[in-house]
This record gives C-alpha cells, structure tokens and sequence, in this order.
C-alpha cells in the first residue's frame, strides 16, 4: 500500500487550524473531511482488490475518514493544535 | 468537486458558537447538523455519479455529517472557540 | 425546511445540564437523546419524501441524534456548559 | 412515552463515577452501557410499534447507547463529574 | 443477565492506563478495545436468544465495545485517569 | 488469540505523537488508522472463523479501528500525550 506522507493535494489547507470566525472554521471542517476522504480512495480501492464496486463505497470512504476525524483530534490535542 | 468556501446560506447562524442558554446551545446543534448536511448534498451525488439514488442516501448524508461534526470539535477546540 | 428555533417540547428540561448527582446526570443524558430524536423526526420525513417508510427508520433517527450530540458537545464547551 | 426520571434498576450503580482503579472503571464502563441499554429497550419497542422485530434490534439498542454515552459526556463534563 | 464486576481475564492489563511510549499506549488501546468485546461476547448471545447467529455478529460486538470505549472515556476523565 | 504486543510494523511511526506542522499531523491520523487496520486484519478472521469473507470485511476493519482510535485517545490522554 502506498505510504503517502505529503499528497499532492494538501491535507490541511494553508496547514493551520487557527481561522478568524466559526464560519470559517465550520468550512475548514468540511474540507478536512473531504480531502482525507479522497486521500483514502485510492486505498480502500486496493483494500477491496478482486471485488466489484459496491453501492456502499462512499459509506466505505465515510466510515474511514471518521476514523481518521478522531486519530487526528488526539494528535491534534497532543500538539496544542500547533497554535502559533 | 466545488471547493465551495462560504455557501450563501451560513453554516454557523450569527457566526458564533456562544448562546444565552443550553435550549439555545442544542437548538444550535441541531442547526449546525442539519446545515451542513445541505451543504454536502450536492457533494454526495457528485460523489455517487452514474449511481442510481439509493434509500440509504439520508444515512450517507447523516454519516458523512458525523465526520464533519467531529473535525468541528477539534477545529473549535484549536481556536478556543472564538470566544469573544 | 421547519427552522424551530425554540420547540415547544424543550431540547433541555429545566434548560440546564447541571444535576445533583450522576443517577440524575444518565437520566438527562437519556432524555436529551430522546427529545432531540423526536425534534426531528418531521425533519427526516421531509428529507426522505416521497419514498415509502423503510424499518430503519429509527436507525435514520438515531443517527441523527448522533450527530447532533457530537454538535452540542462542542457548542456547550464553548459556553463553559452555561455554569451557574 | 415515559418520562422515567429515577428507573428501579439504578442507571449508576452506586451513584458516582469514582473508582479506585482503571479495572473497575473498566468494569463500571460496562455496566453503565448495559444499564442504559436495558432502560431503552421499552421506548425501542414503542418507536417501532406496529412493526415485526427485525434482526438489527440489538443494534439499534447499541447505537441508543451509543447516542446516550456521548451526552453523558457532555453532562458529566458540565458538572466536573460530581467529585466529592 | 450476569453482574460480572471483576471477570477473570483483567480488562486492563497491569490495572493502568500508564505506558511508557505511544507505541505501547497504541497496543494497550488495541488491548483494551479486544477484552472488552470477549467479556461482551457472552451477554451479546444472551441478548439475541432464540435467534440464529447473523454474519453481523462481529459487528454487534465492535458496536458494543465502542459504546463502552465512549463511557470508559468519561469515567477515566472522572478519575484524573488513576494517574499515579 | 494472539496476543500482540509490540508489531513488527510499528503502531506508532517514529513512536511520537509529535508532529512539525498540521499537515505532517493529518498525515500521522491516517498512518495511525491504516496500520491499527492491518493489525487488526488477522484478528477479525479468527473472529469469523468457518465463515466466508463477506464483502463487508473492509466496513468490520474500520468499524475495530473507530473503536481503537477512540480508546487510544483516552490512553493518550491519561499519558499527557508523552510529549517531551
């Protein structure tokens, strides 16, 4: 499996987490969950290598990237959120 | 798939997290949820092109609400929740 | 969409999270979960219009209220739970 | 439905959430779940009257308790756990 | 049901949630999440009586051992973690 | 069941939480995901034994590492992060 350290398409835009109103941040929210989501498609495809595409893929891929959500809450609080 | 930044209908109502009472605070869950899930259900079919709609797309839009919710914790957390 | 600001069934009995003791802090717990899956279950009607009933409609709603706990978690830290 | 406020099995067994190591927090961890989950398998029942018990009964208890254990969270949090 | 309060095999090896690197505390968490759903494995039958075995029964007990993952968080927080 | 201590791929890269910037952060999330998964991959057949390998085995695996994501933050928690 391909070990994708820094993907092209940034994880963390501008690589903060600090925005200036609850707006922005609810939109950086969303696009967290989406780009890890597409970092993650290829994977899951390798995952189910051999099988036809199920119905359930975007549940697949939902159900990963919330997993992740919560993997990246605890670095997140281990690193003081890297405030700067 | 649109990077949209501020969607015409704000995710966060006045912009703020910060409300008088709980009843006021869990009717704001309630309208951060639902939202967001608009606000990704243009995404989810993008996502799920060439698919015919299936019953369980409410739960992939529910599920994929669920992650977002999430990363809103930890952005919040990081900006100390834009307390004013 | 219904945008009920104040339902007429309060989100929060007594509109505090505060208790005497943790028997009474689970049975609030319960009750938020509750109230908040009633509140929307007009909502996942509207949602799913026009497609028959399915049995997992509870599952639908529970969901949910899933997400919107995840949602008041973060909104009620932000007011330092609205302590007295 | 019923507004069971105090039920006769209690929802934490001897009313606080101190113990005195991880091995009975585990235990009580357990318990607090199985506790809540019984409590809810009446109101399940009412929620799908009229509907033949399917299958997933155990997990729509589970995802239940799952919803109920994140507002405890949010309760117990808001109450600096009733340390005494 | 059983009241099992101390089961044979510990649910938390050592009785601590102390480790000395991530790498352990990350095969502790493994660990814990694993002890839980065998002491579960018996009270989950006990709930599903009288029904054949479904292929999702390793669901219903990674569904429950998360619920508990999610209540043992909360009692760990209650108890400043038994740090020593 | 094994019992797994210390893989030979380890859990927890450079056996740190600590990362330079958000980014390389998120990047952390995902390893810590994927490898908790194929930790875990040998398990879930034991768990399933004499049963064929249902299409859902990529929903089980994420489904065991949500449950591991979430005790390890309460591990990681308890242990301050290990932050040095």
């Amino acid at each position: 499996m391909l070990m994708t350290k820094v993907p092209q398409t940034p994880l963390v835009p501008d690589n903060t987490l600090m925005t200036a109103t609850p707006e922005e941040g609810r939109a950086l929210a969303i696009t967290l969950a989406r780009h890890t989501i597409h970092a993650m498609q290829g994977e899951l495809e390798v995952l189910k290598a051999g099988r036809p595409k199920y119905a359930d893929d975007a549940f697949g891929l939902i159900a990963a990237g919330h997993v992740v959500a919560i993997e990246f809450a605890t670095v997140a609080a281990a690193n003081n959120y890297w405030r700067r």
